[in-house]
């Protein structure tokens, strides 16, 4: 069969059966598929325009639209000679985090070339003779042991095939790059640390990772990555000084096939899924890689190690492991630790026989990001009990002290990314950050008027997380919906009314927005708002109780990811997405993932720490928790049921 | 330019200045170099029809001949587009060696599979839960370590990739296929051994090698491979039995890439030399593991490990590495103990993730095909002080008992392989493998006439390497050449006649030869065969001397090599090539390299031993010797200067 893409004009051949969308991936179409290719999310339609379909499903789309041609291109079979429009697929605006926000990241502490395991040694051999036939390796190891006590060096058959002539073009002076301990598990003499037996640790072997001609100590570089459901990141790190030296940011680029980890999971079980995906992501990571590595002046072949965290998913996807098994019942990984392997063997974007170490994790949804954003936020250095929070595709929590740790994580979903929401987007240019609305108790001008700010100072395209947040607590407080998120229709604004898909509340008026229609927020964006909420603050309490405590306890909430960085706490507060807190308890740490892999790439003891975190943490699995609908019933109003747990939220609505 | 070629008719564009040999390689179209490219040879002439060429040298091409467009492809450049005949290449005769020659091979000694270190376990897994959502991986670790006392079990990204997919395809019932210790260097508990710190081993770390789902205990299937310079041998073993179930052989695919290891160190080291080898190699060895299998009735992927004994320079090329220094003063390897490799790290033709052991060699040019062969001569078994020679393209001496070895290479080259003799050819059909001629002392006719066998009683074709020592013990018993290799061109026999190449004897009549020319051996093949057998008795002398003994005190002559079964001793004795030992003093025990390999794959205290033998012996460099000289120019006649030293020979020729 014959499919041909307008308006591209690229044409394929492909069998009878075949999906559309895998036929567009065939002719080099992106369509993008934020739900994977379920058929849920609608936003890969295209217009059929000669020959005839089979469509699995036409779910998203009205049977006008079905008439006119509209079809989901991954739930459309091709049975015939066809001609598809492809309408203009939504371009990921890229923001750039690394150069706008990112703050300078200081030093976490002392910094000891010592403390962590890359070496480079120059070294001049004594050549060989027909008295001292000792073969070049040998003849290596041996100065090796001699000057450096280094005992039983590894190499593999790439490095070996280096050996010989760079030995000779050196005249036997040569650099060696040398990982004296691959997974970081060797203890320094003298460093207190907890006892473990650490399950999965190989060997601590040295492995020689390089050899250069000549002598070339100046330098030696490393990667701390971040994986991310939605962002990757880089940093670049002289290891010389410990210091990072470039930062850069990007989509994953995953995205195009899934905008949270079960769609990627289930876009990862169909043909080439994973391979695709792998992929993907690789090429956003050795862009950025690039990048650092350009804006340094090195090359990437330069950069000999790289640590790396993420949600499980992410990791499992990124060694090119099947992720099937974390999304179904009973929801475990293949595996949390993975052993260090060299950056060949996936093609990361590093030194080809660079290690690669990906930070243990501990369960399907609390991930090495978790582990190293636990390290990374020091709460085991804090005296109080500690609620550790991460907001970002999914939310993970991890309670506890310096002896012990327990951790959930809460299917909310994307919501606060802007997904299923109506004109819910992303934090970039475009996007209504925050705003207030005239009205309550407060005594202002109660006409239920809206002024916002967007992203970029630009015309409104839509709402992202933070601003959802602000949108719906100053729409409680203001009085524009209730404590069930029920929006009132009587009130006199026009801003009110009945829409499409129930009362809608208009924030932005179609001549102010950048779209040319009214920017609104739902009944129905509202219920999954609060459904996202009310699936955190379940898991708060749930944690406390199965320790015995509750979050008056709770000294101090800390808050990673990049979403936390730009929450308005008391905003969070009011619709009960945060516990009652005196706001100097609150700390907003930003990606605490990147930066536990940045400690744990220059110091062997903060990577001994994200082990024996991950030993230490107990993982509260909540779909197994018959107190889980409970609490999330509780939670599902603003602030919640039980007010006593909100008493500054109490106040301001008693107080107006 | 463009190149053409006839009268395969291809054609290929070239850059001006592209050597005429790699125009025909990229065209596909084979072209024998048997020196390696370096000119020396002549095996590459084409004849150059259109177009002109500039050629770098004429050795071995008459003026004559250059007139007529003769050029050898090595050495001649394209200028302008050429086109350029091919003449009929010399076809390697295959001879099935598997199935004529070897023999069945018996088991070396009682085996037990736990000797060995390569398992299967079956085992059922507790299905995850939500109480317990152990990581697969943890899970199976867990089970082994319970069931097996197996600790730190690794593997690599491939093989966890087939984890989770295996585990529930098999409803957790799995088979996993481990290396106990990929080295073989761990020592069985109770076995007494030489005490040894075996340098460059890898820690003795458990590796899986295989998940497959269900239950398969049936098989376990293991290759010992031997890489000889011309010949490659793979025997296909049942570890469950510990037989070997299949043995095959074939020429070595890089002959047409050079006759000896020095010319594929200059063909390794010029553009894609190196690869070019190591694919030719690879090719020749899949395919031998490719009809082994098929003859059990299995895939390749079910063998799970390969033992590999070759000469050092085999084993740089077969693992990629650049074997130049090998072939440069002072002679070394750039490493002689390989640490094990998954096979697709080289793409070898077993399963991907199969560990490939390459054994330990010594120096340049005694690599493991020798300390294989040791191992498996049994010369440490014995009470006498034993002689162990491997005479193939090279000759390689090892002297000692169980408590010291010394080893030595003769450069004796590969004149005994037929190589550097006019009529000279490998044991293949057609080859005269012995001769008698009347005359002599002995009292027989005296007409100097010959009679000969020939291999596969057909019309001969040339003489091969026994052949060659058949005759020239004959010639100087029957008289027809003096202790110098003079041949005496007064007798009255028209067989004795001065030829092109000086003095020559011929050995077949143009009417009875399979070319339809005479067959002869001249005076300048037989100073070649005389620096061949003088070069490998120096090394003997040499090697007793340098230990304060004499060969008089060598109890055992251990001869290996293929090419040492066919030797009829008092012939090789007669010419000086053996010492002068009674004729039970001498086994042939055929090819001790792959026996050796064999012996362990199925014994890790024979992997032992091997490596312990390498770390045992001294090797004495005969460039580095200055008696080398004098001894070598002593054993430049027939049978020594020395006659002393060939009591048996005195007796027969004043007998006579």
């Amino acid at each position: 069969m014959t499919v041909r893409f307008k308006p591209a004009d690229k044409q394929v051949e492909v069998a009878a059966g075949t999906l559309l969308s895998d036929a567009a991936r065939q002719a080099g179409i992106e369509i993008l598929m934020p739900c994977g290719g379920q058929g849920r999310c609608g936003r890969c339609a295209v217009i059929v325009e000669e020959g005839t379909v089979r469509r699995r499903s036409t779910q998203r789309i009205s049977p006008k639209d079905v008439e006119a041609g509209y079809a989901l291109a991954c739930q459309t079979i091709v049975e015939e000679d066809v001609a598809v429009s492809i309408p203009p697929q939504e371009k990921i605006e890229r923001r750039l985090k690394e150069s706008k926000r990112a703050a300078k990241v200081e030093l976490p502490f002392p910094y000891d070339l010592h403390d962590q395991p890359l070496r480079k040694y120059a070294i001049t051999l004594k050549p060989p003779s027909l008295q001292d036939q000792t073969d070049d390796w040998s003849r290596l190891r041996r100065e090796l042991a001699r000057l450096y006590d280094l005992q039983d060096l590894q190499a593999s058959l790439p490095v070996l095939r280096k050996l010989g002539p760079a030995l000779r073009e050196g005249e036997w002076t040569v650099t060696l790059v040398v990982n004296l301990d691959p997974a970081g598990f060797r203890k320094p003499e003298g460093t207190a640390s907890l006892p473990s037996t650490v399950e999965g640790s190989p060997k601590g072997t040295p492995v020689l990772l390089d050899i250069l001609p000549g002598e070339h100590l100046e330098n030696l570089w490393a990667a701390a990555i971040d994986i991310g459901t939605t962002s990757n990141h880089v940093w670049l790190v002289d290891l010389i000084s410990g210091k990072v030296m470039s930062q850069k940011a990007d989509y994953n680029g995953q995205i195009a096939r899934g905008e949270d980890v079960i769609s990627r999971i289930i876009y990862a079980s169909k043909g080439n899924g994973l391979q695709d995906l792998q992929g993907l992501v690789m090429e956003t990571l050795n862009r950025l890689l690039e990048r650092a590595a350009r804006e340094r002046g090195i090359s990437t072949d330069q950069i000999y190690k790289a640590v790396v965290a993420g949600n499980s998913t992410m990791i499992h996807l990124f060694a090119g492991i099947p992720p099937k098994p974390i999304r179904l019942m009973p929801f475990i990984t293949v595996i949390n630790q993975l052993p260090p392997f060299p950056a060949r063997e996936i093609g990361l974007g590093i030194n080809p026989d660079g290690t690669v170490d990906c930070l243990p994790g501990i369960a399907s949804y609390v991930g090495s990001d978790i582990t190293a954003g636990v390290v990374s936020s020091q709460m085991c250095g804090m005296d109080d009990l500690s609620l550790f929070i991460d907001i970002g595709t999914n939310g993970e929590i991890v309670l506890g002290d310096c002896t012990w740790l327990i951790s959930c994580a809460c299917s909310a979903g994307p919501a606060f990314e802007g997904a299923g929401v109506v004109h819910g987007m992303r934090a970039t240019a475009g996007a209504i950050e925050e705003v207030w609305i005239n009205g309550g108790h407060g005594g202002r001008l109660e006409d239920y008027d809206v002024t916002y700010r967007v992203i970029g100072e630009e015309k409104p395209r839509g709402l992202c997380g933070s601003g959802l947040i602000s949108l719906m607590a100053e729409m409680f407080a203001a009085g524009v919906m209730d404590k069930s998120g029920n929006i009132h229709l009587d009130l006199p604004t026009e801003r009110v009314r009945k829409g499409e898909h129930g009362a809608e509340y208009v924030v932005a008026w179609a001549d102010e927005s950048a779209t040319g229609e009214d920017i609104v927020i739902t009944k129905v964006d509202i219920d999954n708002l609060m459904r996202a909420k009310a699936a955190i603050y379940a898991g708060f309490s749930i944690l406390a109780r199965s320790v015995g405590l509750s979050l008056d306890d709770v000294g101090q909430v800390l808050i990673g990811g990049a979403f936390g960085q730009y929450i308005n706490v008391s905003n969070a507060v009011r619709i009960g997405l945060l516990p009652d807190k005196p706001f100097d308890s609150f700390s907003f740490l930003g990606n605490t993932s990147i930066r536990g892999a940045y400690m744990a790439l220059i110091s062997q003891d903060a990577r001994r720490r994200v082990t024996e975190v991950g030993q230490m943490m107990t993982y509260l699995e909540l779909s197994a928790d018959n107190t889980f609908f409970d609490e999330f019933n509780a939670a599902m109003f603003l602030p919640h049921t039980d007010m006593s747990q909100f008493p500054s939220v109490a106040a301001l609505l008693e107080g107006g």
